[in-house]
């Protein structure tokens, strides 16, 4: 991990960004994290925007976070902001461009070219991460995941023992495999559903929080379209981290 | 309304037995209420099982609303605990338990044999306790309701502008017309769902959820079946109250 700027924040949270291989990310932690008093960690999950593009809507989460005594963390995702392209999921974009201006289905085959080579490419590179978040002195376990594209958070809880609770945000597509690896989870899971939001398969969503196999799961849904998740469902996600990662 | 009994419980409540006409129900003041300083209220709704069976998980609400700076007032239903018998609805439940025994459906008009004459008697009987109630000069507004039968519930905050905000529980049968109803609504409201309740349609309970015409409503899903709503769960309800009634 090479740190490239490092800087305090007005409420003394300290970002650095870093580069882990060709990969950039940030971390941010509260004042008060120390090898003495590690805090744990909330992987930020995020679309695949890019980080500049999400960098204010991420330093939002992270003070919030800071705010409650956890570390946060994030890393680019493959194909997106500064890394390299990735030609064939931009085809597979414009597909997906194309078949929802034509007002066609999204099949399943182009949910699965959308998003499985994204969750096999990133969810090792978000666990080669955590391997070196966790080496810090000032980051401590346990680890939870938070929002982003649900098929990743599904697949890093899936496979990953480190993570310890996740809330996940459903407004994304969903490839069949997904509902195989939730039915492997058994963490406490809090997933927010913005019921109105229109790009968003609300029965999907449904289905995928049946499918989970946590005894305690939450599914707290809103109003206020795709962005619009209202300020009180974000203190109760915050809540969750605290219940289970304290 | 008569106040049949009085005691201050351990934490500063003022709990009042009363009867309103033949209808008993009971009145709960945090400490600090006095006619200078009104509180809020909050009816609690309850099932048709008996104020005297349903005391202690209603007087834990109340304290935990009167921490919050609530009074609550509960009356019994009709047909329901020291009320006259209401042969009819016996006659009704008889027959559901008898269809539910035989694992037959429960069908639409059973339903609303079931549901709708209780809405009907109850829901002016909760008008005119509330017309009692909000004359005390310690008791102000606005009002919410919280839990119960959720057909009353519905009824209520359609038919009532003085009821604020509503906390509802999915977990009883829905007559057609509670649909009709619900579409009416548009107070802010919070419905509590839990997932697993066997004896409860999550179908319908979603399709209702739909059909709320407010623009705020949250639906919180959870685990631990139809009585094991978790405390976090109600911290959350009570956190909505707050937001909408102080």
């Amino acid at each position: 991990m090479q740190v490239t700027s490092e800087q305090r924040l007005d409420d003394g949270v300290r970002e650095r960004a870093f580069t882990l291989g060709d990969i950039p990310g940030f971390l941010w932690t509260p004042e008060s994290a120390s090898a003495s008093a590690p805090v744990p960690l909330i992987l930020l999950g995020h679309p695949t925007l890019g980080l500049a593009r999400m960098y204010s809507r991420l330093v939002d989460r992270a003070r919030h976070s800071a705010a409650q005594g956890f570390a946060t963390a994030t890393i680019e995702l493959p194909g997106c902001g500064e890394r390299p392209r990735w030609p064939a999921m931009e085809q597979t974009r414009a597909e997906l461009r194309r078949t929802l201006q034509a007002g066609e289905p999204v099949g399943d085959e182009l949910v699965d070219a959308l998003i499985l080579p994204l969750v096999d490419t990133a969810v090792p590179e978000w666990q080669a991460a955590l391997d070196t978040l966790l080496a810090l002195p000032e980051v401590g376990g346990p680890v939870g995941y938070s929002g982003g594209v649900i098929s990743i958070g599904i697949r890093l809880a899936a496979v990953d023992p480190r993570i310890a609770a996740a809330g996940l945000f459903a407004g994304s597509y969903v490839p069949r495999t997904t509902f195989q690896e939730a039915r492997q989870i058994t963490i406490p899971l809090h997933v927010l559903l913005q019921w109105d939001d229109e790009g968003n398969d609300r029965q999907a969503a449904l289905d995928l929080f049946d499918a989970f196999g946590s005894k305690e799961k939450t599914l707290e849904a809103n109003m206020g379209g795709h962005t619009g998740v209202p300020p009180f469902a974000g203190e109760a996600a915050a809540r969750f981290f605290t219940r289970h990662l304290k």
